[in-house]
């Protein structure tokens, strides 16, 4: 691809955080900025020079859209395929349609990632009550049942315990008859996550592996280093990530979340638990704990410029929390706090699992 | 005044790259930002969730805009005091009207700063052509003339050496006729520039002394710490600008540029140039260089906030570089420079003398 000069514009399909912290790194940049997203209310119309409120469905605003940028990309993995190739089809969309095609399934995902050698949770494709069944006896139990599509944060999920009585009709039924995945469940020590760039020469850059934690399974707090994760894990943790963007012809940021697995003799085996094809909460971090953010990593590498500098400076350690919900009332006491870097994505109702904003925090070595 | 919520709305008159970094950095504290302006090309524009294009002296859009926000700021210091007046009977207008006043004379200007005991150049008001003989009798040779009002970046002053043949009628002709002031030129070593913020609860943060290199009267080059700048000299620097926010009630972040002079006995002097009542491009260094960048200062400061921290993180040293004209054209190398932080404005075309952006490197100690 060719290099985008200074002056143009991005386009981003979706109008949250995640797309208003694209903007603000592009406007860094001097590129100007076109959102595209379905709700008025979307935060990152208030920092884009130009916005569309539109429906991922209409044909004629994305086509208006995609003529007015020089390059698209997008904020959210949920993008329907039919979208994506209408986008494609006008501008460059980076990441590219199959990154998103198969990230978006958990099936399909899951398979890619076996298909390069990289282990999971061991699953299987449940469409109906008998695989469901036959599923659960394959995996065994504890394991978690999930749609296949259009999950995330925990929505669109069960878990099957042992010893539970188990109808499996009545339990797709409650899944409203989609198409699911039956995953092993995963007994993990720690929840990391690789956020990395691959830029459009093939170039690869990978900030540190950050822990994880999650409170009823939206992501909590991110702590990078990753607390006991030994060198040569972490090592092995972005060689995966990198293996995943190869294999993808990928362009832009992507967040492999894994597991950390104990093994018996005392190493550690990692296992990808999934694949956003997009800057990732567990990388706002970057914004101040990282010499180059994963939002200006991403703008860089959907222009086709150089990937910038992904290292901590200076051995600093990271800690990010989530604002979720009414933590956003903690907002006047967290400006007072020497050291504490607050962001707020100017949300209007604080309503409960809502990310209304995030705290970093930056551990200088004692 | 009371504290704003992060959901209230900044206005900010101007529509610069000083206006577009502080629209930046209010976003980034969840704020609505409303530009108003009177050049359709305003870089802030396509950052802001509002905009509004209008001359400054257009009574019904200024109040307009007063009303849709709940504070307002500026960017540059020659708004007309009508403007001032008419937005602050309608919204808290910081940096005050009052600073405004002052700063926008360089004859009130000197007074000011005299009046509270600290030295600038000697200086002489110039009316007339019989001022000016006058003047020049009493300061001497060389001296600089300059317009009271309305100048910057050396636009609206011209050098009178010894030895010159000068005719005050024609010199007076040359600049139009308008009010003048003639001032004694000083001999500095260095020039120096101390940008920090006073709180609306009269806290005062200063950011670092750093030394700023001109070329063609155009900021070219700001270092920090200033390289040979004795620490007493350093405080003595920062405690002139205290004491010219405390005199103003000033709330926000201004800049006091200085030069510095050496006494016979070895000692350095400081003489005050001029009072900047606004974010100033010699801050442009602490977006990165410091815990808190000036433009999340000045947020900070006007809408009643705590003050950040200023310090530079672990002893790093700074040089912010700016892009001016076609020095713009060296972006794709910027980019791939390891540690280099690009800063474009989102301007068009690239005129000689214009700033489009600048670039900081942080120099970390061996």
């Amino acid at each position: 691809m060719t290099a985008l000069s200074p002056g143009a514009t991005l386009g981003i399909v979706g109008g949250g955080q995640l797309g208003r912290m694209i903007a603000l790194a592009a406007a860094n940049y001097g590129l100007k900025v076109h959102v595209f997203a379905p709700d008025a209310d979307s935060p990152a119309f208030d920092v884009a020079a130009e916005s569309t409120l539109a429906a991922y469905d209409d044909a004629d605003a994305l086509a208006r859209f995609a003529r007015s940028v020089d390059v698209v990309t997008y904020e959210f993995e949920n993008i329907p395929a039919e979208t994506a190739d209408l986008l494609s089809a006008i501008a460059p969309l980076h990441p590219n349609a199959a990154a998103l095609a198969t990230t978006q399934d958990r099936l399909s995902e899951k398979a890619f990632i076996n298909g390069l050698g990289i282990p999971t949770a061991p699953f299987r494709s449940v469409g109906t009550a008998g695989d469901l069944a036959q599923a659960i006896v394959e995996i065994g139990l504890p394991a978690v049942l999930k749609t296949r599509r259009f999950g995330y944060d925990g929505k669109g999920q069960r878990m099957l315990r042992p010893g539970e009585a188990i109808d499996p009709a009545a339990i797709l039924a409650e899944f409203g008859g989609v198409p699911c995945i039956l995953e092993g469940f995963v007994a993990f020590e720690r929840e990391v996550s690789v956020v990395a760039a691959r830029g459009a020469d093939g170039t690869f850059a990978a900030f540190d592996p950050c822990a994880n934690t999650h409170r009823d399974h939206i992501l909590a707090l991110t702590q990078v280093p990753a607390p006991g994760i030994a060198s040569s894990t972490a090592d092995s943790a972005m060689e995966i990530a990198q293996r995943i963007a190869d294999a993808f012809d990928y362009v832009g940021v992507l967040a492999v979340e894994m597991f950390l697995v104990a093994e018996a003799d005392g190493s550690e085996r990692v296992v990808v638990n999934e694949i956003a094809p997009r800057v990732h909460n567990s990388g706002h971090w970057t914004i101040e704990g990282a010499l180059t953010s994963q939002f200006a990593q991403h703008v860089r590498a959907v222009c086709g410029w150089p990937l910038g500098d992904p290292r901590r400076p200076g051995g600093v350690a990271v800690e990010m929390r989530n604002l979720i919900g009414d933590d956003v009332d903690e907002w006047a006491a967290l400006l007072a706090e020497p050291g504490a870097h607050l962001h707020l994505y100017g949300k209007g109702e604080a309503r409960p699992g809502r990310k209304m904003g995030h705290v970093t925090r930056l551990l200088l070595p004692p």
